[in-house]
């Protein structure tokens, strides 16, 4: 499975992350789509902490998350991405496996633009810093 | 700009709801939005609790969002909804503008479907329920 | 039973603070103690926003919190404050009830050092913009 | 260091646990304070969805935590453990150093009573569970 995409962490569900149903609440699968775009960031060798020291700001403007099976108390989810660009666009396609029996958990698509010093860029040096990626 | 919608209600951002760049993180807005339908489905008349006591467990399916303006401490938003029925599906529409000067904040559709114990059911408890607001 | 605070704002339950017991999980009465505690700054006159921008910063040292009554779903509670200085700690003293029923929710001593320009500091300008209330 | 304890965790710190001022927010302390509590029964062979089959509900009572050095983006802690009993309550002593230097983060006393359906219970299963690590 894992060779289809650029990376792949495992994350596991915290029990505050539940909500009063029992299954991880639907909220805290952004910060788990998230947490994996930042660590694939700096795996990739252009951390958050880089960006912001070159005056480079990435911002979210949508996503599109799917909701395939619900997690709860004791899952291990296995979080990957991939990433493309569209113009100023990096699209982030973002799928979570549960990891007992590889059944998904979530599909995203994640668009990303990037500031420089404030203002829309083209986001040329980001592609450059993630060429090997996209 | 109220009328448009079938329910709205004020929510105020929270100092732990902002991140490290100072907005509040990406993740919160399905927080306010899942507030939101629960605030009206309370006013409609059919909260989550009688839902449960009546076998009906409302599961999200999809959510469609678009960030637009950041939210910053201080900030009140409106948070406005809709609701569409297709087939099984509910639908809301859900916008949120900032309060001080009317600017979209985001844009959301969000996709539920709803088990009748523990099956997929065509809703048809749920449409009767919130009938006036389809 | 207002009288005896400084200060006392009002708190809606949100669902999504919840835990799996279907309870408010004991973290969130943090994220409402500080609320009320920015909140009750903005009151006074001298907000976060405005300590930044004299190279204040606010620093917690210490959270004593009892666990009373536990907050569910609907519950709206009213979260009052009282502040006390010794020496260069800022002690909070900050009570949550159940506003249905007055039943006391939570109870809790919180400790605030003042850095100044990232140094501890005597807190005396932050004494002096709050001396109504100490 | 580890051996004075019953057991430890590592734990790492996720960007979305940061606030504006760039470190853990302190509410999530206690998620990470919970999460060690919750490893730690998983590894002493006594879950909590083994207590909830036993009709035994955990119910913290008391949380003193000092805030000693903030964490990051990037941090690593090691969260440590150890229980005592005093009559009806547990007692878990929590300490979360940073990986990176053996800095102490947090200090924390977590005082945990066992309810027995639904009354305060004296705690003799859970502390009979526990008999190794008391």
């Amino acid at each position: 499975m894992e060779q289809k995409y650029i990376y792949g962490t495992e994350i596991d569900v915290r029990d505050y992350e539940l909500d009063a149903e029992g299954i991880v609440n639907n909220a805290n699968y952004l910060h788990y789509l998230e947490h994996t775009r930042h660590e694939f960031c700096k795996i990739a060798g252009f951390t958050f902490a880089q960006m912001r020291e070159n005056g480079i700001d990435p911002v979210l403007r949508k996503v599109e998350i799917e909701y395939l099976t619900p997690l709860k108390s004791g899952d291990t989810m296995e979080s990957f991405i991939n990433m493309e660009r569209k113009g100023p666009r990096f699209i982030f396609h973002q799928d979570i496996f549960r990891k007992s029996d590889g059944q998904p958990v979530v599909k995203a698509l994640v668009t990303v633009v990037m500031l420089k010093n404030g203002k829309l860029s083209k986001g040329d040096e980001v592609a450059e810093a993630f060429h090997k990626y996209l």
